[in-house]
C-alpha cells in the first residue's frame, strides 16, 4: 500500500450520534491507522448553528455551517451523514457521491425513499454508500443480509425495529396502563422524541422495513407500499387479553416471500407475539429481527436499537470498511440488483389472528359469532370468555390460520350481532418458531 | 464487466454439507449469475471413495479422487474445502491459495492452528480466504465481528459454540438424567458422533474460540493457550443445583479483554448461566454467541450451529462474496492485523462461582466453610442447603466476585473438613448482562 496520506472524513450534523463519531475518531489517529491501514482524520464538521458551544475536543476551525461547500472539497474521501431526514441530506449526499466521496449514512427516511438511485450514483462514481446505523442502529444486520447470506434465499423477516414503540408495550406490558401514560413516561425518559407520530405511527418502522426488502429480496418497493398500522391503538385490554393467552404486543415490521416468487408482502402493525417466540423477550428500547432462510433456518439478531454510542459504533464499522476499500482502490462494486417489487394486497394475507369481543350477552354472543364465522368458512382453535379491566364480558379468540380478507368481512358482520357490544379488535398473532430450540 | 466466462469452484470433501453445497450450486447459473454478476460452475468434487454411489445430479466426470490435481488446475478461482480436519486440509488449501485460488473453508480446527500463516499465504497471492461457517456455522458472526464491529472494541465473547454439548446438556436440564444417558440420546438423535471426544473434551469450542480471538481482538493464540474443561465431569447434581438458583448448566467459550490491554483470557468450560440470560434460553443444538463492545453494548447472534443446510448456507454465502470480488478483480486485502496474545492465567479470573458441597453435618459444615473463606479473604452471596438426588445434605454457595486462585486455595482446605464429605464442586457463573433488556 504506497498510499501513506490520512484518509480524510467529513461529518454532517453533530447531534447525539455525531458528536459520539467525533469524538471516537478524533485524535485516536494511530489506532485508526491499525485498524484502516492509514490515519483516519477529520476534515470537518458541519452543524446548523455554529454558535452553539460544543464540546468534542477538536479544532475550532473544522467547524462549518457550510455543508454543501465541505463535502465539494476535492480532499474528503468518506462523508457521515448524520442529518437525519429526506432534504438537505439527500442533495449532499448526491454531491458527496458526485465529487468522489464514499458516503456512510444513518438515515432510514433517506435510504428507504432513495436508496436505489443513490446506490445507482455510487456505482457510476465507483464508490461506497454504506448504513449499518439506518436499521436497528448496533446490531450488525445489513451487511450479514447482503454478504453472509447472499448464497441463501430469505423467506421472512420479522423484526422490532422501532425502540420507542417497543419501550412504550413493554411497558404497558410491565404496568398494565394504557398508550397515553405509557407514551408520556418513554417522552420523559428520554425514549420518544417530544413528537413521536413517526415512531408511534410505524412510519419509522416501515422505512426500515423497506431498506430491508430491498437487502433480503433485492426488491425495490415505495414506504407507501408498507402495510402499516401503528401502536396509537393499542389498548390495556389488548395487552391483558394477549398476557391471558401466554402472549405479548409487540409493534412488528415483517417481510414475506415464497422462494422463487416475485411477490412480497411487507407489513408493520402491532402483533400478539407469543412469549416462546424469541421476538417476545426482547425488552425496553431494544431492536431484534428474526431472518428466516431456506438453508440456514431462522437466524436472530439482537441489540441496541437506539442511543449515540450504539448508533456510532455502527457508523464507524461502516467508516472502517469503506476507509478499507478506498486504501485499496477497490473503487467497483457489484451493484445490488434490486427489482421493482410486485406487492401482495394485505387483503391475501394468510395467517391466525386474535379477536377481542365485548359481548353483552356471553353465551348468546358465542353461538352467534360461530354461526359467521362458519358462514365465511373460517375456523376458530381456541375460545375464552375473560371478564375485561372495563367490567365487560369478553370473548377472546384464536383463528386457524384465514385469509385477511374473509376474515374482515366477517368482523363486519360480528361487528352488527345484537349481542356483541363493540366493534371486535383483530390483532395478527405470531406462533413460535420452528427450529429455534427455545426452552 | 468485460468477464462473462463462468467462476470455476472446486469442492472439496462431499459429505452433509459438501452435498448440499453441490446441490445448491448445480443447475443454478441463472441463478447465481444474478447473486454473483456471472455464472458460477462446479469444476470438480474431491472425494475419497470413487465407488461410493452418490446422487449429487451432477455430470460423473466432475468426480475425482485426487484433490492436489483438483486445486493445481489453472482454471479453478475458488476451493471450497469441507474435508475438516488439519491434514490433508492444510496442504491443499496452502496449494490452492498458492495457485491462485481463494478459499472458502468451513474447517475450525485447520483455522485455529493455522490462521494466520494461511492469511498470510492468502495476502501475498492477492486472493481471499473466508471460513464464517467454521464457527457457529449458520450464524453470521465472524464477517460482523470483522467489518460491521471494526470501528468498535469488543471487550467480551460469551458463546454456544458446540451444539453437541448444548443438546446433552439440554436433555439433562429437561430429563434430569446424567451425562451418559443424555450422551447416549445424542449419539442416537445424531446430534453427536460415535466418538464425541471433541465435542465433550470441549475442544472444538476451543478451537472455535481461537478463531473468534482472532477476530474479536486481533490477537493470535494457540489452542492450548485456552483453558479448557468439558463435559463430561457433568453430573445431573450440577444441574439440580442450577435449577435450585434459577440457572441452567450451558458449555460456554467465553473470550475477555480489557479496553486498552493486551491481556487477554480465553476459557471453555461448563458455567452456570442465570435464567435471564440470553444464553440461557438457547436449546437443543443451537448456537448463539453474545458480543459485548464498548460502543455497540450487547448483540447477540443466535441460529443452527450444525447440520448440512444451515452450514453451507454460510458457505454459500462466503462463496458469493469471493466470488464477487473476484470478478471485480479485488484480489488485495487489508491483512487482519493479529498479534501474538498475551494470555492471562486462568488463576487471575475474577468472576463469581457456584460451589456445591456434599456434607455429613450441615451445621457444622456451614460454620466450618465460613470460616475458610474468610481465613482466605473471601465472600459469599449466598448460602442455601438442599437435599441432593443422592440423599445427602448438600450447601448450595454462590460466592462475590473473587479470584479464581484465592478459591482454589480455599476448596483445598474445604475438602479436608471433617464434616464435609466430598470435595467441593466449583462451576462458574455467569450472570445477566447489563444493557440487553430483557422481559
Amino acid at each position: 500500500m504506497a498510499r501513506t496520506r490520512p484518509l480524510k472524513v467529513a461529518v454532517l450534523g453533530c447531534g447525539v450520534v455525531g458528536t459520539e463519531v467525533v469524538r471516537r475518531l478524533h485524535g485516536a489517529g494511530a489506532e485508526w491507522a491499525g485498524r484502516v491501514g492509514a490515519p483516519v482524520e477529520i476534515a470537518g464538521v458541519a452543524v446548523r448553528d455554529l454558535a452553539r458551544p460544543r464540546d468534542a475536543g477538536i479544532d475550532p476551525a473544522l467547524w462549518t455551517d457550510d455543508p454543501l461547500a465541505l463535502v465539494k472539497r476535492d480532499d474528503i474521501d468518506i462523508v457521515v451523514e448524520l442529518l437525519g431526514g429526506v432534504e438537505p441530506a439527500r442533495s449532499l449526499v448526491v454531491t458527496a457521491l458526485e465529487h468522489g466521496a464514499s458516503v456512510v449514512s444513518a438515515n432510514k427516511a433517506l435510504l428507504a425513499e432513495h436508496g436505489p438511485s443513490l446506490h445507482g450514483t455510487a456505482a457510476e462514481q465507483g464508490v461506497d454508500l454504506f448504513y449499518e446505523a439506518a436499521v436497528a442502529a448496533a446490531v450488525p444486520l445489513l451487511r450479514p443480509l447482503r454478504e453472509s447470506l447472499g448464497g441463501d434465499d430469505v423467506t421472512r423477516v420479522t423484526g422490532i425495529v422501532n425502540g420507542t414503540t417497543n419501550y412504550i408495550l413493554d411497558r404497558m406490558t410491565r404496568t398494565g396502563s394504557g398508550f397515553e401514560p405509557a407514551l408520556r413516561e418513554a417522552v420523559e425518559q428520554g425514549f420518544a422524541e417530544a413528537d413521536p407520530t413517526a415512531d408511534v405511527s410505524g412510519a419509522d418502522a416501515a422505512a426500515k422495513a423497506v431498506i430491508l426488502t430491498a437487502l433480503a429480496f433485492r426488491t425495490r418497493l415505495d414506504p407507501a407500499d408498507v402495510y402499516l398500522e401503528g401502536i396509537t391503538e393499542v389498548t390495556a385490554t389488548d395487552v391483558a387479553d394477549a398476557r391471558s393467552r401466554d402472549r405479548v404486543v409487540k409493534l412488528v415490521a415483517m417481510l414475506e416471500r415464497a422462494v422463487g416468487r416475485e411477490e412480497v408482502l411487507v407489513r408493520v402493525h402491532p402483533a400478539m407475539v407469543a412469549r416462546t417466540h424469541p421476538l417476545a423477550g426482547v425488552g425496553g428500547a431494544d431492536n431484534a429481527v428474526l431472518v428466516e432462510t431456506a438453508a440456514a433456518g431462522p437466524l436472530l439478531f439482537r441489540g441496541a436499537g437506539a442511543g449515540g454510542a450504539p448508533t456510532a459504533g455502527a457508523v464507524l464499522g461502516d467508516l472502517v470498511t469503506a476507509a478499507r476499500r478506498r486504501l485499496l482502490g477497490h473503487r467497483e462494486t457489484v451493484p445490488p440488483v434490486v427489482v421493482p417489487g410486485h406487492v401482495r394486497p394485505m387483503a391475501d394475507l394468510r395467517t391466525r389472528y386474535h379477536l377481542g369481543i365485548d359481548v353483552a350477552d356471553p353465551a348468546e354472543a358465542l353461538a352467534e359469532v360461530a354461526v359467521v364465522l362458519r358462514t365465511h368458512g373460517l375456523r376458530t382453535d381456541s375460545v375464552r370468555r375473560r371478564r375485561a379491566e372495563s367490567g365487560r364480558d369478553r370473548l377472546v379468540l384464536e383463528t386457524s390460520v384465514v385469509r385477511e380478507a374473509d376474515l374482515l368481512a366477517a368482523l363486519a358482520s360480528i361487528a352488527t350481532l345484537p349481542s356483541v357490544a363493540a366493534p371486535p379488535r383483530l390483532l395478527r398473532l405470531i406462533d413460535p418458531v420452528d427450529g429455534l430450540g427455545d426452552e
